[in-house]
């Protein structure tokens, strides 16, 4: 027995919810970006990526969010669209917003950085009025990403599309996605993802990131079972708790623990390795797969996208995963 | 059986939590403000008044909110301190907030106005770090009004007083208290609220405040037992619905619906009328007293404070009400 | 020949500009704020004092500024209208902004202190497009309060009115009014006040407000006369400097120094002596009599109105000043 | 004799005060924006480039701003110094600011556009404290750019630089540049920018421009020579007047009306003329020229920026600008 059902007769099988931003990546890489001077424009942002990895593993995939009302805007819209992604919920904010950017410094594989321009950004105008009903129950699935809480409205905007996917039997996925520099203080972004965490089916989140939600109610414990334990007691059903380069591990409520595999990279930057994984991992939780060969699949995704200079623009295909695995057998 | 359990092994009572105000009451009553020259200072805000009444009642009470760092602060925390009120939670706030002020108007017994200052106000300052695991597990009920969700920091603040209320069995009573010039808007009031009604166990709104609420979920319904019902859902075993001066309506989890009768008043002005009930109410449930003595018991005390120049400087003893009761059998 | 020429066939003798608030004034007084329960409401503001207090003396009198759409609001412009003040250009600001209040403290004659409401005032609503070419030239001279410059577009309002009052040779008063709380900076506020008063006939102001615009241009000198020299060199031709309690130096362009005799009072508060004093002086300077003789009139009136509870509402007639000065003979 | 005069035993030639930002230039041209995928990443903003012209141009400069603390802060910096300009004045800003952007696109020679980014930028973060007085005093001319007045404290720094340059016989050079996105209203802008030009030696803009300073004072009368009249009624000496491609009038203080001829130039964008023209002109007042020869000269600086990829990158030198007019003689 599947720990999740999927309502089959719904014409979209994935929704991503919140950030629409650009990357804006170094070309001349290991050097400061104050000795760079050509950035090429990537579609960015966690829950676009996601919907991106899954648009290019053959789901029906939509989107809401919003854009600015600008050239950044229209090349954002226009490359879902491109991709096959459904934008009728993507509006375009009329408020003198901007879209958010992200500069990215690839000093060394591991040493990679990030300057960010989130100030008046559209992604946060997303308003209550932009989250409808219907759509949301035309799908099997959402997922949320944490960032989408960090401003208001944007934050009861998902806190709607949340409540929304729960009365229509949307599986709602939750990725923490925490960004120190978009809130307020840690105790406002622990207070709001965990009120989501709540409400999720499957949360994926590092260890830090539970550790924000879980300090809201007392002394942190520092464990992942009574983490994933906290989140069973409410609607979960799966929590992942990933490691960075150690892999992840997923919890299950039926009290399975099951360690994804890693796989070897030529690294390029760690940008991305998350979103890849999440979305390669979702896709096969979507397809009813066990767990850990849904981790399997995330973390081969992960691999050729850290191998590649964007993130959004490397989201591989099933075949090319695939054909990882397959020249990775596991011992 | 009772429907609430407090557990009896704790030092306070009830802890009001939220709004700290002054009420500038006319004193020339009966016309314009414009025209009145004088006015009387009062402690004010819903959860103070209900606390007041509280502690009139002879409970054990304490308070969590902020107060300014002046003259006005000084007064409200000399005012709870008089009346028998811990105020070991009662923060100074030092950011230069200033105290929220009332102006009343009574043009006549059915005509109030109220002239509101709430523009950086300490009541909103009131930050999660204020909010205290041990001070909240030593008391048996704990009042959230649901003005504290307004603005951040103090919603953090609520919603953490409410996961540590759960997490160590202290009742939670919910006023929902929705004031629209604290609000960005009515949808922003209806997420907020609504997560916070899921996690209480006695809410008391009027209807208008219940469809709020409902507003995200999808076409109102306007039916009290329909809202009531899906309260029980989450947490909740007591749905009070207030309908002003036709009384109120209380669901209880196991199915019984109970209505209050009212008491004859000479009325001054409708001001108070809530919170004078809310206490009063508040102190026949945490007694064990059926539903229908609670809300009796809630109406005679409106019916004192609403003829009376003040709201929290009216709240009636025990003895008072009783009088009231006893000089109006029921028919 | 007269330091300063006004133009004789204008329908107004002089217009305020900025700030129209109230004061709520402690009835029980020689005691903390704490412990008073009741207040008085009177208008306050200083350069709606001062304007009253003008109209008190029989001057034909207007007002430029914003209040807000409520009580308090129709208070103000009912109260200058029964003074005979203009009011067609006090302008209702539907913004939702609120009327400024002081709460006033008496300790003692000489312990005064005032507890301020002045986030999202009216006043500081005052836009350009509120002042008018034709009403300024319709005047003799206007008064500007430096307190009007604190916030956009209040700021802009006063320098377009003063622009306006140069081109058609209104008088300026400049009366410096420095209220930190209402800064972001010293160092804002010395440099907008600066502005003004380099565009100024008449500046008046205490030696730390004359030491906030010099701080721009260098080291301070803490001289009076090079003070007064610094904005002979623009446009003034009297540079009053105030000393408290210790009476008025006053510099005029053409050499003299004048000091003015103070008045014995009774004093019941502090409050409302500088624009008492104020009011009186232009009245003088208005009718062409010497700086000296302005100057003890204008110590007359302020020794009247610190005698009594409000401000503007004890602003006297030039008879009771008279009185004043003919009961205390110049010795 | 000569309009202007500059103290000569001064350490540096010419201090520009105001915005350091990056342009963004779309490498592909001649499409829109979102069909262009690299950027190419220059030292920009108006006040920033006129200063590298005239180091360009061998002059000993130096600036007065701030910059982000973070690697775009860094490129500034490092870029001014490399081009031997004086960073002593440029404050890295550690509130959190970012840089300014614009992103620039070249649909073709005559249509651009520019996509900005201005919310909570360094430049604007500028403040009193940072203007040192020895510094201005070391000058023999300041810059001021009429964007640096749009916020404060960015807008008093501003101003205490103009009266410490005036205290010292620095001249100050006034470039109105105005940009709406950067105010709150038109009214603002000339509120300001008016102020700063009554105190300026040289004002430098459009014809729409001295509009907007003058729309304070009352009807428009689109009139240059009243428009020069009315500034060297303060302290003015040269009013030059642009027309675009027409070319620039300018006018002085004893009565003459120049005319400045043009040059071909193959142009690939707009951007930047009116940079490297301020750039090469006041190189050539600060030289003595004659006011015609430094049109002259600053219209050949224009034609080689135009006809250039980059704005800052591509300001000329001496010889270059030399070689222009050589190849065009006048007929």
């Amino acid at each position: 027995m599947s720990l999740l059902s999927f309502e089959q007769n719904r014409a979209v099988d994935f929704i991503g919810l919140g950030r629409l931003c650009i990357d804006l990546n170094a070309n001349e890489i290991h050097r400061p970006m104050e000795e760079t001077r050509t950035f090429t424009k990537y579609v960015g942002g966690s829950p676009a990526n996601i919907t991106i990895a899954m648009a290019r593993l053959g789901m029906k995939t939509g989107f809401i969010g919003r854009v600015s009302d600008d050239q950044h805007g229209r090349f954002i819209t226009g490359y879902l669209e491109k991709e096959g992604i459904d934008t009728s919920s993507v509006i375009t904010d009329r408020s003198g917003s901007v879209t958010g950017l992200a500069f990215t410094e690839i000093l060394s594989p591991t040493e990679c950085s990030i300057l960010m321009y989130r100030d008046n950004v559209a992604d946060f105008k997303l308003e209550t009025g932009d989250v409808s009903e219907e759509y949301i129950k035309s799908a099997k699935s959402i997922l949320i990403s944490g960032t989408a809480l960090a401003k208001s409205p944007s934050r009861e905007a998902a806190f709607k599309a949340i409540e929304l996917a729960r009365k229509h039997n949307v599986v709602v996925f939750f990725d923490i996605d925490y960004r120190p520099y978009s809130w307020v203080s840690r105790e406002e972004a622990g207070v709001y993802c965990g009120l989501v965490a709540e409400k999720s089916d499957v949360i994926l989140g590092g260890r830090e990131e539970f550790d924000l939600m879980e300090a809201v109610h007392g002394p942190l414990q520092h464990n992942d079972q009574a983490t994933a334990q906290k989140w069973f007691d409410h609607h979960a059903k799966i929590v992942l708790v990933k490691h960075g380069g150690d892999g992840s591990v997923a919890f299950t409520k039926d009290g399975r623990v099951l360690t994804g595999r890693t796989f070897p990279a030529n690294v390029v930057k760690t940008f991305g390795a998350g979103d890849s994984f999440a979305g390669a991992f979702i896709y096969g939780i979507m397809h009813g797969w066990e767990v850990d060969r849904s981790q399997e699949f995330g973390s081969a995704s992960a691999s050729i996208v850290v191998s590649s200079h964007s993130c959004s623009d490397a989201m591989p295909t099933v075949e090319q995963i695939q054909a990882i695995i397959d020249a990775n057998p596991a011992k």
